[in-house]
């Protein structure tokens, strides 16, 4: 088996076809790094989260790091890699609009109990209004998958 | 559906039991992610990787991160996040015991096809004499999971 690098297009099709990604972010050069659930749309990955840690570092450095991968039945998989900058969508004027966007976009297929839209507490979570929302303009994208030839 | 903290005995089972996780590394408060293969003994991760941006990435910032989760049929997922010091297992004297200890451990069950193993290349890479070893020495362990409770 060997490995290609992708396409634009071969990588915009996973990213389009995903819902699940690994966010890294970075704060006094340390990494984290968690899942989240995202939607595409024109150049950017939208997503949700209570407020926690990943907000935290994203609002004191923007710069993160998105990879989403598709690994099939016979073993072959494709990895695609981003680099983007974090903008939070709060309810306001001036982002209302795309934030309702971002909301359309994530209530088509989203299950809010999925990692990073929760955290651990004793009630149970049964509405959004406390998720914020916020997008990752995307300013690279690579990838690479199992091949073959 | 809730989310609750996970004991550390929770914990090391998820990543006792797992063998793809996603590495952060960080260079110049800019974030990087990788899915990468690993063995886990005695509070390391034990991977390999062909020389590239990760290993670079963590030659000059040890400080890593890695996320291992676990999503079951029912829609309950696991998720531990690992902070790490990277150290290289070069095949030298002082290494050269813990480094075979590193191969012997990812070869129970190593699929050295998968990401993070290879380079895309021309040639089929038929031996793992050009990957390097390394392990991560895990300094702090979390978890969340899923719970009906």
């Amino acid at each position: 088996m060997h490995v290609q690098e992708m396409t634009q297009e071969e990588c915009i099709a996973i990213v389009s076809n995903g819902r699940m990604g690994n966010l890294a972010c970075a704060r006094d050069n340390r990494p984290y790094v968690v899942p989240i659930y995202y939607a595409f749309s024109e150049n950017h990955l939208y997503s949700f989260s209570m407020p926690g840690q990943k907000v935290d570092w994203m609002r004191s450095n923007p710069h993160v790091c998105v990879q989403v991968d598709n690994f099939s039945d016979q073993g072959h998989w494709q990895s695609v890699v981003m680099y983007g900058l974090y903008h939070e969508l709060p309810d306001i004027a001036g982002t209302k609009h795309e934030r309702e966007h971002a909301r359309f976009l994530l209530q088509q297929h989203a299950n809010w109990w999925e990692p990073g839209g929760l955290k651990p507490t004793p009630q149970p979570m049964t509405a959004f209004p406390t998720h914020l929302f916020y997008r990752i303009a995307i300013e690279s994208m690579t990838g690479r998958r199992s091949s073959e030839r």
